[in-house]
């Protein structure tokens, strides 16, 4: 059991190992050095090194990773080793979107509903996924156990339904409400900012035609 | 104009900042100290001043921070002092999302076309946004110039559209598809991984569960 203490930075880092070896295993290669798994990743060998070293010695010097135990261990490690039922509040764009994304019943997620306001989706099946009013979620909680809750509904309403889906009993909430959900104590919240990574996009946009429109003082490295 | 270098770290909490401090100023505060805009925040009073110290002096001491001027400066270090035409690949969900997300044309983004293969949905106007068939997309880059595009295709093709985006002259890359773009030099690429978040849910999730099943050998704290 992995029960050290892994900083935030590592965690981070984690999903994208987990990516990256899983590619790997599907291509059937079986082990790999930590200099070839950095240049995959954009790391540095020493880098790999240190992350891996925070949960567990799994390296052999001179034989690298065994690449099938370790996406075993960091799976476990991100709690995948167990499925997990899934809740959808809101069935417009996004929600869909996390519905249907094909990566998430690989990692076993299963999502049991969706929920939203709109009476012309309410009562529907899309993919197999059934659609049903936001004021049975609560219920349907209690018959349909779920663990992760996902936010998908306007900004005004994403609180409301937070703590709605807290009282059914859902542990984790993965929220795309453009605002950050408060939680009790003994859940947890995930607040995906899609405009950040963009403006991260044009901070890097705006520094690359700086340095191209800049007379260059420092030779050509 | 903001040429310092500034740290991955402090360039990821850019949009956060950004963000706060819009907020700030929709309600109309002008003011805030480091210590009140941390606690919003969920970092520390010093982060705050490190972070901010990193752009420039805007702080005084005993006065805080004055919000628009800090919002306006972020904002131009994040290079949303001129507007964005942006093109989008693939109508799908995740494409719709981006199209219609609301939080971009407030910061001057502005999509003036997607792009798909289906037919039902090429030559249609979904909420002022023409969709074409995807081989007119060079053509229309031409015609339209773009600086960023979005990538929301099936990850087996998301390499050649991006290629088109770039022979069309598309600089900025936001990629969707499950899997990571490779760009040449002076392109630069966001590539968002939407499970990743999920990941680091689950982890949080599983770490809270062992501490509420762990016999407690520590003080409460």
């Amino acid at each position: 059991m992995a029960a050290h203490r892994i900083s935030d930075a590592v965690i981070r880092r984690l999903p994208g190992y987990y990516r990256y070896l899983r590619d790997l295993e599907k291509v059937g290669v079986t082990r790999i050095s930590s200099q070839e798994l950095g240049a995959r990743m954009g790391l540095t060998a020493s880098q790999i090194r240190q992350d891996i070293n925070c949960f567990g010695t799994l390296g052999q010097q001179g034989y690298g990773y065994n690449v099938p135990e370790l996406r075993a261990h960091i799976g476990e490690i991100l709690g995948l080793a167990h499925g997990y039922e899934m809740v959808i509040a809101g069935a417009g764009n996004i929600g869909q979107a996390v519905a249907w994304y094909p990566g998430f019943s690989q990692r076993g997620f299963h999502v049991s509903a969706l929920f939203d306001v709109k009476p012309d989706l309410i009562g529907r099946v899309i993919r197999g996924v059934p659609v049903y009013n936001i004021t049975e979620m609560r219920a349907f909680l209690r018959e349909h156990p779920a663990k992760i809750g996902v936010v998908a509904t306007p900004a005004r309403v994403a609180q409301t339904v937070a703590h709605q889906m807290i009282e059914g009993g859902v542990r984790a909430l993965w929220n795309f409400a453009p605002m950050d959900l408060k939680v009790p104590e003994g859940v947890v919240a995930s607040n995906v900012h899609l405009t950040d990574s963009l403006l991260v996009l044009t901070y890097r946009l705006q520094r690359l035609e700086e340095e191209n429109s800049a007379p260059s003082n420092e030779p050509a490295p």
